[in-house]
């Protein structure tokens, strides 16, 4: 280990080990790369671990944009601060952070509003350029850019990110645990807590018992649901579910000559109070609106269908049945106010994360948290980087 | 006048006035008719005045099936009660009450719930029986059926209507003033205090000027949104929404090159806060969803389109604009508890009733208030019965 806690790194080029995405759906190579120091408004992190989301797989296998090569993919972490730019007042070399791809500036009207999480100051899209002035930080030992990723590229010892994207935490919280906020879990909790604001004493149906499926689950046990029904294809997933509170299945392939909805209704006496899709298919998206309570049921979308696909609903309905529909990123959680009030919730035993973390490797071994995820084996796999610190 | 105030009529059948629908778009009929005593769970009211609300004329005009024949129109109405049937607690004989087509039985979970509107123990449906039994209690002369209209059919000096479709009012309010309460201004001003629940200081914009958009205008302007946008092709109509609060015109006809919903998201740096569709057009939902903005935007749909009618969203907008999409019947106001309170706050010189009241006529005269109405003349034609009460 070369690095030093007083060795000065900051405005200088580091080179640090990456595990770079060189082409579609091929594994990612190590090989070291050049970190550009923090401009304005930026902040070079030393990443300590990350996990594995599964929009890091869907962005991998993409061979035409949104899908760029090369390019450091990963966006859930936990990490350090090496050095800060210009312009930045509310970091400092050492502090412990999340990245979040979903920004939160502070200053525009939503970010100053409760109702909010969409900052239009720097507005969330899916781009290659994920700084302010559009360039990269990353370069290659050719001298080639390496694109970013969501804001954050997590896969690299280090990386720059834009203050917008980041939220202090405690640092007595276990890196491998904080990590899992940064993306897919507060993505499901928030859904619960913050976009549907899920009553004590309600049902819930969920759709998918991925990560973030199980993480409404958690989400809703949280808020007090008493009946948490998960709905997948896999029988597996129940038995998982169980451990978030999940209290009843339905397996969508053993319906018999009965819809999902229709089971579901059947159920709950009416139909659940609150559906969640969590796969990012519309036709499941039609099965949770049918499937939550005519009078009051709402329908929150969260699972990312194909580009240009449609949610159809007939005008008559939306009048009739007193439905709502929405959706959110993020689950609607605010990345500085309210990702750190689930953390403390964490850590006085209240929000479940340890049972998301399944595996846990080594970065050199990054291949093997994509077979695991892409095998259907494992919720969260945390990667520990390795300390590779080099001075240009 | 034959009817003296402690005749007992009772048990009896009635021979009453009435304007009877007898074809598809004709002039009402005036015309005797039979009117058989209450039934179980039923009253027979005297009609001391009703007003002609939009659905009359979309339901006279219906030429097929949900159209009927002849038919009894009318559902705004203020009257009396005349006599009750077996199992009626609630109300007697010389009652004050206004008839609903939304029914609120108070005993399912839906109607003891405060979330939702839609009673599950005698569901709302567009049929020509709206008795529990499904048998009409009107014959005309020849002894032939008449059909009744959204369970109140109030175009007849009595009617039987069942106790889930009546709410009972103070007889301080004056009849040509709680008879709106019955549908269409309950529904404007519900809508934008229930449904989606305005809050103060907030902007709204509202698709169709008629006396439910209006409506919705002077809801929003008791819940204290600041800014009020009304959208419609008729530029007359902005002059009379001022009175209802409208602080703000677009004439969807003079938009130039651009859309309604560009032209509202620049006057409103970035969308409405709550959108209201009071039309009836999908195309004009996605203007108003379009409209609302991004982050915390609600659209509520209010117009009723043609059967089959599609609403289209794409997946990626639901996800990533964090808008609501709901709709509600009677704008989600449950009809025995909040009715009271509206008709209270109208009392109190806080909600205006007194500017939808455009016109008054004599029931003889009730084709004149189609006219009005189809012209776009009127906003609420009041139609004051006569009296002529006969005993078989
Ligand atoms: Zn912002
Ligand atoms: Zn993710
Ligand atoms: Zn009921
Ligand atoms: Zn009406």
């Amino acid at each position: 280990m070369r690095e030093t806690a007083h060795t000065r790194t900051d405005g200088r080029l580091i080179v640090g080990a990456a595990a770079v995405a060189r082409k579609a759906g091929e594994p990612l190579v190590m090989e070291e790369v050049v970190v550009a120091p923090p401009s304005s408004h930026e902040v070079r992190i030393k990443i300590i671990c990350t996990s594995l989301c599964y929009s890091d797989i869907t962005f991998w296998k993409m061979k035409d944009p949104p899908g760029y090569f090369p390019r450091i993919l990963g966006h859930e972490a936990y990490g350090v601060v090496e050095s800060v730019g210009e312009n930045v007042a509310d970091l400092t070399e050492g502090d412990t952070v999340i990245p979040i791809f979903l920004p939160d500036c502070g200053e525009c009207t939503d970010c100053r509003s409760k109702k909010s999480n969409l900052c239009t100051k720097l507005p969330f899209k899916v781009s290659p350029w994920t700084h302010r002035d559009e360039t990269s930080r990353f370069t290659d030992l050719n001298g080639d850019t390496v694109y970013h990723f969501l804001y954050v590229s997590s896969f690299s010892e280090y990386t720059v990110v834009d203050i917008a994207h980041l939220t202090k935490v405690d640092p007595a919280i276990p890196p491998n645990r904080a990590c899992l906020l940064s993306c897919g879990v507060s993505t499901g909790v928030g859904a619960a807590w913050r976009t549907a604001n899920v009553e004590a004493g309600s049902s819930v149906a969920i759709f998918g018992l991925g990560a973030i499926g199980l993480a409404v689950a958690e989400g809703a046990r949280l808020c007090g649901a008493t009946r948490i029904i998960g709905v997948d294809v896999n029988p597996d997933k129940f038995e998982i579910g169980k451990k978030f509170g999940v209290t009843d299945f339905v397996n969508s392939k053993e319906c018999g000559n009965k819809t999902v909805s229709q089971v579901i209704i059947e159920m709950t006496d009416g139909g659940a109070d609150y559906c969640f899709e969590c796969v990012g298919l519309s036709s499941l998206v039609r099965e949770a609106y049918d499937s939550c309570r005519k009078g009051w049921g709402k329908t929150v979308v969260l699972g990312v269908d194909k580009p240009g696909s449609q949610l159809n609903f007939s005008s008559f309905e939306v009048l009739h049945h007193g439905k709502t529909l929405s959706g959110s990123l993020f689950g609607g959680l605010k990345p500085k106010s309210d990702v750190p009030i689930l953390l403390k919730r964490y850590m006085d035993k209240e929000l479940r994360l340890d049972e998301f973390v399944t595996h846990e490797v080594r970065f050199e071994d990054i291949n093997k948290a994509f077979d695991l995820l892409l095998g259907g084996k494992s919720l969260r796999c945390v990667i520990w980087m390795d300390n590779c610190l080099k001075f240009l």
